[in-house]
């Protein structure tokens, strides 16, 4: 294992807070290998590059030479939205959890390294707390102090209403930690809070209390929101090589650093000395295509991403895309846009009818591909380049 | 059986309020045996009067034909308190419950008809229903309504601490009511938010919400506190006939009306009888001594009742206590006062040390009997004719 001293500096990397750092690197300083977990909710199983910013930051724990808890929420996941009103939500069989699990499994064996991955469900635990049990545990946290997680605080604040199973599932959380006895929790920023509570009940229960280390929320491609799929502003994991590829392609240069950030696995120096390059007069264009070679190759293979390079460029250069291009950002709401209305928004088409006989003549392109179908409907979020005959170009945003 | 109205009028003597009557009118309507319930709390099996409000409501309801469920806490019982704080709430194992609950039994059954009797255990289901059943039921309810609860909106102003798992009890008890199919809930005006959760839980369920009936809360013999073990100006329903007669003559003309119309049988013609003859002219003290027989009587019988009273006015006539005598309040703060400071304090000795040797002398007597031990303490809360020598008199209540 490497030195105390280094086993921090890559464990911050990227990262936004780590609770206690003093204490985390006492129990690094005994060299034994310290439980990471990361709680998963078994709901959504398609993950996508969000996701995997704090998967990697597991994997650097494993490459380090820690045990992974990689926590599957099937307890949670099996009672569902109670209230019925969080359509998302709905009541999961243990067999779709399996299925889900089985998903996860395969999407995330991508980036950590099965030998040192332990996959655990929390029904095993929190089955046999029975009804006396969760009673102990919402015992070990006022109503004060649940309030002070800033969503609850909030719609307490504007009278909207918390069921009181909701207080619950915090704590259930928490006491993940204290069945799995953990070391460590990550997740993104915005679990600090439950983080948090695990680190109490730990207490409580008279264990030492698990270090937290948040994640930042990665952005999406439109470089404004959180990435997430309802967004349409990922990139998921399992998309085809040219996908992955071409929406990297996309984002701004501005973004492709922070993606680059949270995403590569190339040494924090190695990152450094690009940024110098690129001060210096070096195209972005070349790292980004790097970076998105270095995805593409994760979650696919090298030759996988050697070609979608290849086809990308050949499309690049059969549309001359120039490198410098109007930046445009669409209003979409929460529908799918006509193509043609895109075009006249963005100003790429004096009017929509001129964009719609523009499509029949075969001259607009979407990302280098020609448009054939007048119905075509961009999604909100999505970031595209639009062509319109050889010369117009934008690269829109729908907002 | 009784016609709805008679029923109701029965139903409705000396209670606080009742939800919704109209509804409770319609059951009965339908001379279907009402099931009708009270939850009792397995921690202090010993009953006073003060229980005994609510316990003849329940017998009332059976005299008129109607099933009585006496509910057991056992399963929060089983829990205690879980943060420890509360000493009061140690938690209690499955054979001190079964021991408690064979004394409610025995005391219950002095008032209540044993064939018209279930008692439940909520154990029973409450276990079954496990932790996920928990958070279903947490689910029903949310964080600002249960704050709508009086302590727990005061406490919660306050700043005060409340656990979460307090949130869990009302529903709990709420959820008793669902397996009990309940069409009524009986408890103390401090228990009408908890009934009302019932009602909630029970529509929630698919069922037709229970309806609630409060019984005032009976003060104590010092005519100001509720009556309270912990007080010490109670009358237990276990206690000697002596006992019992003595405490209940000792409450003042006003509070006896109190006691009346909460605790005996008698018809209200009766007691509206009684009323008019005090009011030209009757000694209120034979109304009392008739209430104290009758009470005695019912929790031993009618020979040990004018066995007492017969005792009671031997004592009487020997101490030649006068009828009116002034009214102290000696505050004792928490603590149990030596006599001798009373004595002082209520100005029938000029100081303790005169106290002290009058009680020497045989002169001090509480409650007509003489006080030999000098180092006797009264509990704050009592209230006790104390006298000294032949003609000074107090009826001194320790607050």
């Amino acid at each position: 294992m490497s030195s105390v001293d280094e086993q921090l500096s890559i464990i911050k990397r990227g990262c936004d807070e780590l609770l206690v750092e003093a204490e985390l690197a006492e129990r690094i300083a005994t060299g034994r290998q310290l439980r990471v977990k990361l709680g998963m909710d078994p709901t959504a199983p398609d993950l996508h590059l969000g996701h995997t910013v704090v998967l990697n930051k597991l994997r650097q724990f494993q490459d380090l030479g820690h045990h992974v808890q990689f926590l599957i929420g099937d307890f949670t996941g099996m009672i569902g939205d109670p209230t019925g009103k969080n359509t998302t939500r709905p009541p999961l069989s243990r067999e779709q959890i399996q299925d889900n699990a089985r998903t996860y499994r395969e999407q995330v064996f991508k980036i950590l390294d099965p030998e040192r991955t332990e996959i655990l469900f929390n029904s095993e635990w929190s089955d046999k707390l029975g009804a006396a049990g969760m009673i102990r545990v919402a015992s070990t946290y006022t109503v004060a102090r649940m309030l002070e997680r800033d969503d609850f605080g909030k719609r307490f604040r504007a009278s909207q209403p918390i069921a009181i199973h909701e207080f619950l599932y915090p704590l259930m959380q928490g006491y993940d930690s204290v069945a799995m006895k953990c070391d460590i929790e990550l997740g993104g920023t915005d679990q600090k809070f439950n983080l948090l509570v695990g680190r109490e009940l730990q207490k409580h229960f008279g264990q030492r209390p698990q270090c937290i280390l948040t994640m930042p929320l990665l952005e999406g491609l439109d470089g404004v929101n959180k990435m997430s799929k309802s967004l349409g502003n990922y990139v998921g994991i399992d998309e085809p090589p040219g996908e992955i590829f071409g929406k990297l392609m996309s984002i701004s240069d501005e973004l492709m650093w922070r993606y680059i950030e949270l995403l590569s696995f190339e040494s924090l120096q190695t990152i450094a000395r690009w940024r110098r390059e690129v001060a210096d007069g070096r195209n972005p264009r070349d790292v980004k295509a790097g970076f998105a070679r270095e995805i593409v190759a994760r979650f696919h293979d090298p030759a996988a991403a050697r070609h979608a390079e290849e086809e990308f460029e050949a499309r690049f250069r059969q549309g001359a895309m120039p490198e410098d291009m109007a930046e445009v950002n669409v209003a979409a709401g929460n529908q799918p846009v006509p193509v043609a209305q895109v075009l006249k928004a963005s100003g790429l088409t004096a009017s929509t009818s001129e964009a719609l006989r523009m499509i029949e003549q075969g001259g607009v392109r979407i990302d280098g591909e020609r448009v054939a179908d007048k119905s075509l409907k961009l999604d909100p979020g999505c970031t595209v380049v639009l062509q319109v005959g050889k010369r117009k170009f934008a690269r829109v945003t729908l907002t």
